[in-house]
């Protein structure tokens, strides 16, 4: 029982401390901003009933994350998203005033298989307004989405935009009809920045696409560009229905929106965006850093006017979740995870073993004051508490001696300039709070 | 697949935006505390593998947690502590100067029978020192825990201190000296407070344990007082081996690193408790809320010098855990749950469609000067949006006109006093972060 190491199970990780400074960090100006277009913060179950992760993608879904039955032979499953308990909390509450923004930042957990930078578990940070189907719900979601990552620091995004409407009325157009083969051929476009051209084209045929079917595919998830650029290349299209024009509608109002926001300057349109989760319905949407498109979209997100019905509640909802530690990656590349050192720290050193009692009446004296304290828990020499306040970095230590304590006064070091001075020691919270020099 | 509730498993609940608002105040109160002590926030996995969840309690933990098996046949288990994971993470990373301060506020899942504020999933805040032996390591772990009630307002408790090395050696002198016996009887001590003088009598007699033993256990638990008091009844007894002189030795120092902390004026010493799960084996503690006893203790923690080992380092360890559930529930009872009202946020009026763009443009620009703005999402009319503006508790609207428009204003209303007046666009920013009267 004894002697060996217990690893984590695959997939699994601990977030250290730095790492968890600098994700506390990320949480509070993720959270500044969410308070600016008011939405507040809520946190659904961890665990659902198996059922509510099943009730909009089906039994497949149990391929993907964990589930499990519980001593009473309940199916339970860990989340897999944010959004699905957003929308089954959002769906049992009838009594709420619409419409309603709700904000999260929480872990989630999936089966894949491990990757670089990717665990299963993992955090997002979500929004999502429920009862609104206006195109400015949709403008208020990337509008606060390029919000989270400019006040993290991060420039070089770029969102791009399209519309599931006008993507289905597209496949209506050339023939593709049956709900489940436009799912199916969804999720290859949704590939399609993630493998090559030829597999993209295998992959379609597989599906029984014919040559005509494929290029129109081609030139279709081609169309993209500035909303100027866009109108004019839709134009020279002949295709229209009542979906596609429908789609067009939406995404005029929301460059409209966007463009008075003063927002619309980082915003493309791109028809090869369709999200490959299911329940989207509308507006869809994804952001990428410039600098690391390989890293794959940074925050993604749309409309999802159907869902909520399967929860029994007709809720129109749009909402964004946005990848953690994807988002650290791209901070990474751009040198923006910021350095968290604590401005003040104070190490209180023992002499000797005589005056420790003292010592920690100044640390409690210190710690009541507000400013972080810590003094040696080892017995140590005095040479060894110095070398250790020196190697973690606290700038200024105490040090407790018997001759000053006769005249109520202890020693302060600056660890940098290495001077030392005799205080006494109520003098000490004024000097350091910073407001009286040494 | 429509119309219908999915309702949580059992146990299990989602967290609105009140209660989140209320948790995060909880939250930074306590982080504001590690900090002045030199305790780093991490997360340990909330999946760890079932041999590690059961490395010390043994495999009768699976009754109280929730496990399965992986995709892959790994036996899981979601953790029911934090104590464990930080125990296996320090374990793990011999290259950590010691000692080492880590805290955690974080989720955990048991398989209890759920009861009134009590679920299947709930959270603990944890603060742990790993690599000291000294007491002034558990003196610091109950400053600590009394500082985090304080800052957050609580000011009735009181700390119930023993020492496990003491509760076993006198255990040895009444002849139970077997280790799975003196767990046993430890488990049923920690139930004290929890069941009847009878129910206690009759689970020591189903042990085996003669009238003698009991009387002497009823003795021993009612052992306690300030440490003078303490002091002067254990002198009268005259039991003494190596276990009782250590856990008095341990003690004794401790009060007095509580003294020179100023904290032990909250601080009694109780001989029944106990803490009932397996991994204490020095200084006990536990802190109740004296206005609240029946909530039961609100913290707990003590000295685990033998759990490291077992993860495979022979590291001494010594810690505090508090349930957020139950010291909400005491902060309710001291009506300290603070309300967490915004003090500004805006809500911007169109006065008709036309100039909703507009509407847009001004939302966008306080929110880029850190503004708390929102609008109507839901095309209403201008006396719905006002009378959902009031219901939601805005302070302050915009009302965005045509007339005003041409002059560059907007009229700004005060929503309590009800009075109105046209301002500049540009004016907006001085007024509404009240550097400006209006």
């Amino acid at each position: 029982m004894s002697g060996r190491n217990f690893p984590l199970p695959r997939g699994m990780r601990d977030i250290w401390m730095e790492e968890m400074a600098q994700r506390t960090w990320i949480n509070k100006k993720i959270l500044e901003v969410f308070d600016r277009y008011g939405f507040q913060l809520v946190e659904p179950s961890p665990i659902e009933s198996l059922e509510t992760l099943e009730a909009k993608c089906g039994s497949a879904v149990r391929d993907e994350i964990y589930w499990f039955e519980d001593k009473a032979g309940r199916k339970l499953g860990l989340r897999f998203d944010l959004t699905v308990g957003l929308a089954r909390m959002v769906s049992n509450r009838p009594d709420l005033a619409l419409p309603i923004k709700l904000g999260a930042i929480s872990n989630m957990w999936r089966y894949d298989e491990p990757q670089h930078g990717r665990y299963r578990c993992f955090y997002q940070w979500d929004a999502e307004i429920f009862g609104s189907v206006e195109p400015e719900a949709d403008a208020e979601i990337i509008s606060l989405s390029m919000d989270v990552l400019e006040n993290i620091g991060l420039k070089t995004f770029e969102v791009k935009i399209s519309n599931r409407k006008l993507v289905e009325g597209f496949l209506e157009e050339i023939e593709i009809k049956d709900l489940d083969r436009i799912e199916a051929v969804l999720r290859i476009i949704d590939k399609y920045r993630k493998i090559s051209k030829e597999e993209f084209t295998e992959e379609l045929k597989k599906l029984g696409l014919d040559k005509t079917q494929i290029e129109k595919i081609f030139m279709f998830i081609s169309i993209g560009g500035t909303s100027e650029e866009f109108t004019k290349k839709i134009s020279e299209i002949s295709w229209r229905n009542i979906k596609i024009e429908k789609g067009l509608e939406e995404l005029g109002r929301l460059f409209d929106d966007l463009k008075s926001f003063k927002k619309a300057g980082k915003c493309i349109l791109d028809m090869s965006i369709v999200r490959g989760i299911g329940y989207y319905d509308g507006i869809v949407f994804e952001i990428y850093d410039k600098a690391g498109e390989e890293i794959g979209a940074i925050v993604a997100g749309g409309r999802y006017d159907g869902l909520c019905k399967i929860f029994g509640r007709d809720l129109p909802a749009t909402g964004v979740a946005g990848g953690i530690e994807r988002l650290m990656l791209s901070m990474m590349k751009a040198n923006l995870l910021p350095s968290l050192e604590k401005p003040m720290r104070v190490f209180v050193v023992a002499v000797n073993q005589a005056v420790r009692e003292k010592v920690l009446e100044v640390v409690g004296k210190l710690r009541s004051w507000g400013i972080p304290t810590e003094f040696d828990l080892r017995t140590r020499s005095l040479t060894k508490q110095l070398e250790y306040a020196d190697k973690f970095g606290f700038p200024v230590t105490l040090i407790v001696g018997t001759r000053e304590l006769e005249k109520g006064k202890v020693r302060i070091r600056d660890m940098k300039k290495r001077e030392e001075k005799e205080v006494e020691i109520e003098r000490l919270r004024d000097i350091l709070s910073g407001h009286v020099n040494l």
